[in-house]
């Protein structure tokens, strides 16, 4: 058995390119006692991957050079000298852009492929789900006829937030780039109005889809968005800064929100979340998740591309705001 | 007798001019029934002025070209054809850069030049002071053995700030311009430390005097100092936006903080602050704060500029940093 195994060549300055990775093939290893080794199904492509690359102090320790690019995965587990694993089980963990992966168990959960696709637990039910539900809710606290705005509605933590809004009876408005996405969001989503902010004014698109301003704001992008949206808050409003896309791969330095201000004039706050801060309580979360994809009232789009061969550029898509739906990579046909 | 009054007479760009005012003096108008009149005798002078000055919208009408400038003031009632007030009644309110003012009673509240030295009211025991007490208290939440960084310190709302987190129990540092109100906070008012902004480097200055984090930041300047102290923040930090005095006079868009992904990185909260907000809880701040003036826990400062006439360029120190303590106008000698 072969792996296949992207690495971190070098830090990328600006937008990752050939020379950021390192692509390798090597043997499987025998597993030891206490360990078990998992068939790579799906591997999950996320926007904070870009921070991950960065060798600075952030929420969690940056990759390695040399190291197999860190990455959340879902796959079966092919041979086990673990107790509490057993060959035919799923399971879901940080193992990484491979194809293979040897596991001490650390960090890994079971899954059941009969209750969902498998690759939902890297997205709706996975790491961004939880992002979303626990942002917006916890964070947000929207309530029942507010306002909320989200940016990268048409990603895998956006397209959940406006929809778990939805259904807590606020008005949804969702900001994403190009025609396609906003009329999937109004159409199949059930947002109330969506702004391309490719092709439209967001500010002045902003004051026509929300004639009551703005209570939240669940941002994933930074950026101009951001300021655009300051304008328009209402007094306490809550804007969850979950990721600023557009900056990521910025080498100029970051742009901050020349807004800010407004949180004084609004008496609103701006609070930072990150999601494994709320890991006791994802059980509740996923039972909520569930059960709204079992009745239809939130709806999943998974953009699924296929070969492992192709990580670096399939990352990119991310930034160039190509996927269209939750990102994944499917290690082979 | 004669009205010395300082009126808007254009809008600014950048710093204020002898072109933004206009200074005229008219006869004292006679007081119908329902009115007083007040003989003004002290003028509060806030950096939050330069803000009404601008014709945007924000937590309050901009003062109207031709109008006689907002301005706290307190004085001293010398006629009134109002029931709930009479001759010799000191009473604070909102009556202008004038020295005599006609009231229908709107806004005002009586204060008592007994307990305290009339200028207090504007200061510690007036706007200022209870945007110290509620910002750093309800906003900022410090417990006991937190840090506490609060920029503007040597200021009426930071030096006030400063002093109840040390109440509180926090290790409590100050940014101030100049070795004078550094060495001022240090020896008596008894913060932990202070760093000179003008003369240090901020960043550096900050990891040597929070050696565990910033735990709670009192923000009165935005800018630069904004941007290091996000440097600097722990995990769940609570940062108070209180002003930006660097940016307020700025004709170049407001420096939003580069940093604020920090925020997310240390899942912290920023928030802004207005103190209307809280004009039911000014008793409990004010006996409070008395308590503490009365114990000796609590130090103020008073900076009076006597002479209304000086008004242009006695609201200027407030941008140049040139006032050490509470900036009041003491109308005549």
């Amino acid at each position: 058995m072969i792996n296949k195994q992207w690495r971190l060549k070098a830090r990328p300055t600006g937008e990752p390119s050939a020379d950021t990775w390192d692509y390798t093939e090597n043997a499987v290893p025998e597993i030891k006692n206490g360990q078990l080794l998992i068939k790579v199904e799906y591997i999950s492509l996320d926007p904070a991957m870009r921070g991950w690359l960065n060798d600075s102090k952030s929420y969690i320790e940056p990759v390695q050079i040399g190291d197999v690019m860190r990455a959340g995965t879902v796959g079966e587990v092919i041979q086990s000298k673990h107790k509490d694993f057993k060959e035919g089980d799923h399971v879901c963990g940080y193992n990484g852009v491979q194809s293979y992966a040897v596991s001490d168990g650390t960090g890994l959960h079971k899954v059941d492929p009969k209750l969902a696709p498998l690759s939902y637990y890297l997205g709706v039910l996975g790491m961004p789900g939880m992002t979303g539900y626990f942002g917006l809710l916890n964070t947000g606290q929207p309530k029942s006829g507010e306002t909320v705005v989200v940016s990268g509605a048409a990603g895998a933590v956006g397209s959940l937030v406006g929809q778990i809004a939805r259904i807590k009876g606020c008005r949804v408005v969702g900001i994403a780039g190009g025609k396609e996405k906003c009329q999937f969001l109004v159409d199949k989503l059930g947002f109330d109005a969506a702004i391309d902010y490719k092709n439209e004014d967001v500010k002045k698109a902003l004051k026509n889809t929300c004639p009551k301003g703005v209570d939240v704001y669940y941002d994933n992008v930074g950026g101009d968005i951001l300021d655009d949206v300051l304008t328009q808050i209402n007094l306490h409003a809550r804007i969850i800064i979950c990721g600023a896309i557009s900056q990521y791969n910025s080498t100029k330095p970051v742009k901050g929100p020349s807004n800010y201000l407004s949180l004084l004039v609004n008496r609103a706050r701006m609070e930072g979340i990150v999601v494994f801060d709320n890991v006791k309580e994802y059980p509740t979360a996923m039972k909520d998740i569930a059960g709204w994809i079992k009745s239809g009232e939130i709806k999943v789009k998974d953009h699924v591309v296929t070969g492992i061969e192709t990580f670096p550029d399939t990352l990119m898509m991310l930034f160039k705001g190509q996927n269209f739906g939750k990102l994944v990579l499917k290690v082979e046909e």
